[in-house]
């Protein structure tokens, strides 16, 4: 278009597909070819919400006024706000005045909002590797310069001291920080979550924490970051695990009081209000009987389903490298003893065997062959069953 | 926060508060008073969906499956796109493949994606003056340089040819047009229609129509500019209006087939996936037989109250000027002959006679006596009783 002023902006040159979106495309072929494929690439869960919520919310559908249909507040409901506020006092003593919480259009809308907010170009942001792939592209569609910092199997993925100092500057703007992990399933500890406290309180920068398998813990207890610097943390919140409506796109922020304001002015610009069908759903979730039930009642059954998967793949890949993960929905496995490319092999993985996995180097510079397996999607036999496919595969390589 | 690297991104500075927003806060206090308010300064409908589509999606919340919660396609369920595809040609004999039609989480979001993906800091985007409040702020955050171009209620705000060959550039990049149009109410007509298309092939700039009141018709057609430019025409829609779900934030963009994979990707990094409850019960509605009667009983009850806010304005307030709108939502009433400042006669009108409307001077810098009405929120006497409690404050200023 030489000389038209038809072109884009530079910027979306930062934007790429979401991979499990490419293996998604690639599913829905074989679908189409009547090829049942074992879905251990997505972090969909397997429970939809509490079957009363559901019928409360039906309910409402009955009524002929435009209530249930309005715009919100573009901060979100206030009584959703109060739940929230009140579920994050019971699961972790934490104290979020409704004030300080803003709702957003899922997880997803919460990342690039504060990320919009906070980076200038030539920021530098901290990133563990592994990390979730969805946040290097954004942070460099805003423009911020991206400084991994490795975290090691070996170590329990938790973040090392030492290489956190070195992975800092003057120039650091935030650390991101997932825990739950995603995709490696590691829980911060108590004194990897210090040290990454102590160097934002030297270098004074922003901790942004993606909580959203924060309620889905197997071992130990989820660790709050803004408990431990309130002044400086900024939490990234989503309702697609828990209470399990992804589609639904419902997620939230907290944080302190001078960045909530701003981020809220970015999601009106964005979206004007969050969905409001999904906030009367989680009002009527976070306030019934079944909201600590449900949750039990999930993690129990996710948690039979991690065991599966561990033992499965004991069983059929013994030379996976991999730890049980204390949260979240993923365990990341590295098969660098069988194989060197990740990418190749889920790719074969996929088309031969029919398992969708997602490869590591979606997820890393290093473990590039490692795979993630989701453990909740499928039934236990199906998880059983493409791990086992996995071992086949392997074997044929 | 001197020498902190805890400050924000510049860019943000150009979000200011919703004005609407600020008037519901100003409302909800008055609400806390328990006083009553006459609601003539939102574009909310009046008329909930069809029981029909309501009911059958009721249906749904009783299924035990994770079907209707699920992340959907980023780019919107196909089948849905597949129903949009097919109203469009039913519509207005638009050919838009769903292929080239990208769904978002509301008009806001299709707008805000598609300034993403098109504006680089420093290009010229032509929009009319008065227009839509939200577009501004929007513009200046992406770095675009707005060139108002005014339109006059003595051509019923007709876009002018000169006025509008004034308004561009070789550094043009967009126009945005709204139509029906809020404020104003104007449908574009055929000779203003083809005057921009002929301009926007002349300087080769992108044409993006905001269309979220196509269906609002009172008089006349709509005009389709997408099908007078479809090399160049970006249209803006949402289902706020049609079928009334506005807080349940679902819209849509189409366009040429090399932009719309870049406004997905946009859309994906905001919001991952468009709210997929809204997308269920869109699919239900456009292909329901309430589609079409649904949208004739709803345009005849608007054109009803639209009918008699014109005659009250003509009996309580007789020296107002404005056009009979011939679609969307709104009365944009000039009131310079009685004051010049529609800001603090609004505060005033809301403060001590409880009616709430938006002054012009949101929408304009020139029509800043003006106030807009919206004819659908309030039931008929409501919608009467506030028109005439503006000419009782308008007496007394």
């Amino acid at each position: 278009m030489g000389g038209s002023m038809r072109g884009f902006s530079p910027r979306i040159g930062a934007l790429r597909e979401s991979p499990t979106r490419k293996i998604d495309e690639l599913r829905e072929k074989l679908r189409r070819e009547n090829r049942d494929v074992i879905l251990l690439s997505t972090g969909q869960p397997s429970i939809p919400p509490p079957r009363e919520v559901r019928e409360a919310l039906g309910e409402l559908l009955k009524v002929d006024t435009m209530e249930l249909y309005g715009y919100t507040p573009s901060q979100g409901i206030y009584e959703v706000r109060q739940a929230i506020s009140e579920d994050l006092r019971r699961l972790g003593g934490l104290e979020v005045p409704p004030e300080q919480i803003v709702l957003t259009a899922g997880g997803q809308a919460a990342m690039f909002s504060t990320l919009a907010t906070l980076i200038e170009p030539g920021d530098e942001v901290v990133v563990t590797d592994p990390t979730y792939f969805g946040y290097k592209p954004l942070l460099e569609y805003f423009g911020a310069v991206v400084k991994p910092v490795r975290t090691r199997l070996e170590d329990g993925f938790q973040p090392n001291p030492e290489a956190l100092k070195d992975s800092v500057s003057r120039k650091t703007k935030a650390l991101i920080l997932v825990s739950p992990d995603n995709p490696t399933g590691r829980a911060l500890k108590e004194e990897a979550a210090k040290a990454v406290v102590d160097l934002a309180e030297d270098y004074d920068f922003w901790i942004i924490t993606d909580e959203a398998y924060k309620t889905l813990i197997y071992e130990g207890s989820h660790i709050y970051l803004y408990k431990l610097a309130p002044d400086r943390t900024i939490s990234i919140n989503t309702f697609s695990k828990d209470p399990a409506i992804p589609g639904w796109r419902l997620g939230y922020v907290y944080g302190p009081p001078e960045v909530m304001p701003k981020i809220k002015l970015v999601n009106e610009e964005m979206v004007y209000c969050p969905p409001s069908f999904a906030q009367r759903l989680v009002a009527i979730y976070l306030r019934s009987e079944a909201r600590m039930r449900y949750i039990r009642e999930v993690v129990e059954i996710y948690r039979q389903k991690r065991d599966v998967a561990v033992a499965a793949l004991r069983k059929y890949v013994p030379e996976a490298r991999f730890i049980v993960p204390a949260g979240s929905m993923f365990i990341f496995v590295d098969l660098s003893r069988y194989i060197s490319d990740g990418e190749s092999f889920a790719r074969e993985l996929l088309e031969r065997y029919g398992v969708a996995v997602v490869p590591g180097s979606y997820f890393s510079e290093i473990y590039r062959a490692a795979v993630r397996i989701s453990f909740v999607t499928e039934p236990p036999h199906r998880l059983e069953e493409g791990i086992r496919r996995i071992g086949e595969a392997l074997k044929a390589t």
